[in-house]
């Protein structure tokens, strides 16, 4: 006698992990606000990429990842578009366009689709959800450097459990 | 005429979300071997806490957190616990036995359970995944900070994306 394998048992609803994301991107966007203007490209602790430009790697993986999940059509900035220089504005404002397209985008993503492997931007193989967790997780993970560069700025960052 | 919602879209089952987390902590794992004993418990940037310190934090954290949502019993550390100092092969070890603890509990958390709304530790209140993920989130926030600290003693850590 064989039994059917069960159902596997579901963490949370698609409307969940969206506002759950959401919820980092409104304090990944204060921490920006935050930020001193003139710091944003040129200040950096070890070495490391300016917060400006880990920010927009963070505007270039984000809807970008969500759209090719939808669409499976990856789409890139370009590398020197990343790493050149911007306002404050003008981040916030590609900030708030990237997060206005996630509202628009994610609630497509089919239940099917969730579960499906796929290669993000012809080059990361993956299962749908686990790419998606990856763009969370990296905006997490730069977000935590900045704190210590405005740290280090003398700057008291948001507290990381306000969202 | 009326028509029932329809069912929520889920998004990962919960045996992906322990491997995700899992994957996380071998990536917090090897920073942990990366970083230098003697800077554990002392170094930091911007008058942080030194790394050591956060991984006790997420040690105090992660395992309990688990335990809380299957028995909705909650254990912490007393704070002095946090912050002594330790030898990093004493840290390794409470960061493996919570890795085992994890592994253990996690399959114990009942598909009803993640839904249900708590207040972990007697202090926060959440639904069951969001507490999860805050634990996961935590852990990534705080080693992003880590990797700057290394960065800053002038050490490369280990890449991200590695799990």
């Amino acid at each position: 006698m064989t039994a059917a394998s069960p159902a596997p048992v579901s963490v949370l609803p698609a409307e969940a992990l969206l506002a759950h994301w959401q919820g980092h991107r409104r304090l990944t966007r204060r921490l920006i606000e935050a930020y001193p203007e003139d710091q944003l490209f040129t200040f950096s602790v070890g070495g490391m990429r300016p917060f400006g430009v880990m920010v927009m790697e963070l505007v270039s993986i984000a809807a970008p990842m969500v759209r090719g999940v939808v669409t499976n059509q990856w789409e890139t900035l370009p590398p020197h578009e990343t790493s050149r220089p911007r306002l404050k504005l003008e981040i916030l404002k590609m900030w708030d366009e990237s997060t206005a397209a996630i509202d628009e985008l994610f609630p497509r993503i089919s239940a099917g689709r969730f579960g499906e492997t796929m290669t993000a931007f012809g080059m990361y193989p993956g299962v749908a959800y686990d790419l998606l967790l990856y763009a969370i997780d990296n905006e997490i993970h730069h977000r935590g450097q900045g704190y210590v560069f405005l740290r280090a700025l003398g700057i008291a960052p948001p507290p990381f459990y306000e969202r």
